[in-house]
C-alpha cells in the first residue's frame, strides 16, 4: 500500500521531469506526452518484456498512462513556475529511482530469480526509462555518463536483498534500503561525487 | 481481405520511404534493407512483443520480409526517378499510418485490452516503425517534434473505437475512420498545420 | 560443447571490444559493464524477445553476466596494453559473429520456424548487439554502414542452413559455415572490402 503511493509519486515525478527535458528539445504536446509515459513506465515495460513478465503495469493499469500524460501536460503548461522547485524535483527523481529498484527487485524475487537478475531487475527498472528517454532525446545517456544513478540502484537493490535474505519484516526490508540509496543519492548530487570514468583515445578501428 | 490489401500496400510505401532515408545516411545495401523491414514491421513488432502476442506477423508470414526489402532495393535502384513521385508516397505513407493504426486496434480489441491500450496500440503500430528508423539514423524522431503523426493516428483509432463500441458494420467501421484520418494527414501537409510545441529553456541540470 | 566454449570466448570478445568503445565516450566504470553487458548479451536478448523464446539466456545463466562485467572491467585496466593486442581482437571479434549467427540459427531451427526467420535470427544474433551498443554511443549503427557484418553473418547462415537441409553431421555443419564465413570477414577486413552503397540526397521532405 505504501509502496503504491510511493509508485505513483515517483511516476508522476519522472513523468514531470521527462516533459521538462522534452521541452528542451523543442517536442510537440503529444511528443511530450509520449516521452513522458515512457520515461516513467519503461523501464518497468523493459524488465517486463525482457523476464517476460505479463501483461506489462500499463496494460493491467492504464490510468497510469493518463496519469503520467496529465502530469507532463500540467508541467509543460506550467513550466516557468517550475524553476523554483528545482530542489523538489530533485527529491522527487531520487525517490522514484530508489522506489522503482525495490519494485523490480520484488516482481524479479516473487519469479524466483537467480539474484543477480533480481539485482538486475532493480536497475532496469530503476534507469532504464531514463536510458530509452536520452535515446529518443538523441543523447548519449546519462546513466551511462555520470550522477551515479546506477550505482545508487545497485546499492539500494543489494541492501533489499540482503534485508529479504535475512528475513527482515517487508516493511523495513523497503525502507531502510530505499532510505540509504536515497541519502546516497542526495548527498551525491550535493557534493558532486562521480564514478571514475574509463578514458580510452586512439584510432585502432 | 480489403485491410490486407491495404496492408501489403502499407509496408511497401514505408520500405521505399525507409530506403530514401537509409540512402540520405550512404547506408550500404544490406543496410537499406534493414532499415525498411524494420521501419516497415517494426510498428507491428513493438507492439507485439508490448501486448505478449506472439508469434510476431514477419515470424507467421516471412514473405513480408522479402516485399519489404525488395521494394527497398527497386527504391535504391530507382531513385533518381522517385523525385518525381514525391506526390504518391507521401499519400502512400499517409495511407500506411491510417491503415497500420486500424490494425493495431483490431488486435488489441480482439485480445479484450483496455480501451487506453487499444488506442495506444494503434498509435504504436502506426507510429513505432518511424521512430526506430529515426533512432538508427541517429536523429530524435519525427513522430516527436512535428507532422502531426501521432495526432492523425490517435483521431483514426479514436474514430474506429467509437464506430467499433456502436457496432458499426466492420467495412465502415474501418473505412471511415481511415478516410477521415487520411484526409487530416493530407491537409495538415498541404497546410503545414502543426502542434503547438512546448519550447523550454533552462541551464538547470 | 566445442560450441558452447567458443560462445563463452565470443561474449569475452565482445565484451572487451564494448569496453574500448565505452571508453572512447568518457563512460563511468559502470556504465562500461552495461555497455559490455548488453553488447555481448543483447543480439541474444533481442532475438530471444522476438521469437518469444524465454527465459533468456542471462537469466538461466545469470554467471555470463558477471564474466562479461568483469572483461569489461579488466580490458578498462588494461586498455594501454590493448593497442598491441588488435590483431587478436579482430579476430575474436569475427569469431564471435559467426559463433553467434550460427547459435541464433540452431535456436530458430529448434523452434520449427521458417527458412527466412532462422536466418534472420542468426543475424540479429550476431549483430544486434553491436548496433544496441552504437544506439547507446550515440552513433550511426556501424552495421549499417560498413564492415560486411551483415553479410558474413548470412553467408554464415546459409551456409549452416544448407548443411543442416543436407544432414551434414552437425559438427561439420557447424565449423565449416562458421571457417568460411571468419575467413571471408578477415579478407573483408584485411583488404577494406565494402558493400556498395546508396547515396541519395534531396531537400525533399
Amino acid at each position: 500500500m505504501l509502496l503504491l503511493i510511493l509508485y505513483l509519486i515517483a511516476i508522476t515525478a519522472e513523468a514531470m521531469t521527462a516533459a521538462l527535458a522534452a521541452g528542451r528539445r523543442d517536442m510537440d504536446w503529444i511528443g511530450v506526452c509520449i516521452i513522458a509515459c515512457i520515461t516513467a513506465l519503461g523501464g518497468g515495460s523493459v524488465r517486463d518484456v525482457l523476464l517476460g513478465h505479463y501483461p506489462l503495469t500499463w496494460v493491467k493499469h492504464p490510468e497510469y498512462l493518463w496519469m503520467t500524460a496529465g502530469a507532463a501536460i500540467i508541467t509543460a503548461i506550467a513550466a516557468p513556475m517550475m524553476r523554483r522547485l528545482q530542489s523538489l524535483f530533485l527529491l522527487l527523481d531520487a525517490l522514484g529511482l530508489v522506489v522503482f529498484t525495490v519494485i523490480g527487485c520484488q516482481i524479479a524475487l516473487e519469479m524466483q530469480l537467480p539474484i543477480t537478475v533480481v539485482l538486475l531487475s532493480g536497475m532496469m527498472t530503476g534507469c532504464a526509462g531514463g536510458v530509452l528517454r536520452d535515446v529518443l532525446c538523441n543523447d548519449i545517456p546519462l546513466l551511462l555518463r555520470k550522477e551515479l544513478y546506477a550505482s545508487v540502484s545497485m546499492l539500494t537493490g543489494a541492501l533489499y536483498l540482503l534485508a529479504a535474505h535475512y528475513a527482515v519484516p517487508e516493511l523495513w526490508a523497503m525502507l531502510v534500503p530505499m532510505g540509504i540509496g536515497l541519502l546516497f543519492r542526495l548527498l551525491a548530487l550535493r557534493f558532486n561525487w562521480q564514478m571514475p570514468r574509463f578514458v580510452y583515445r586512439d584510432d585502432w578501428r
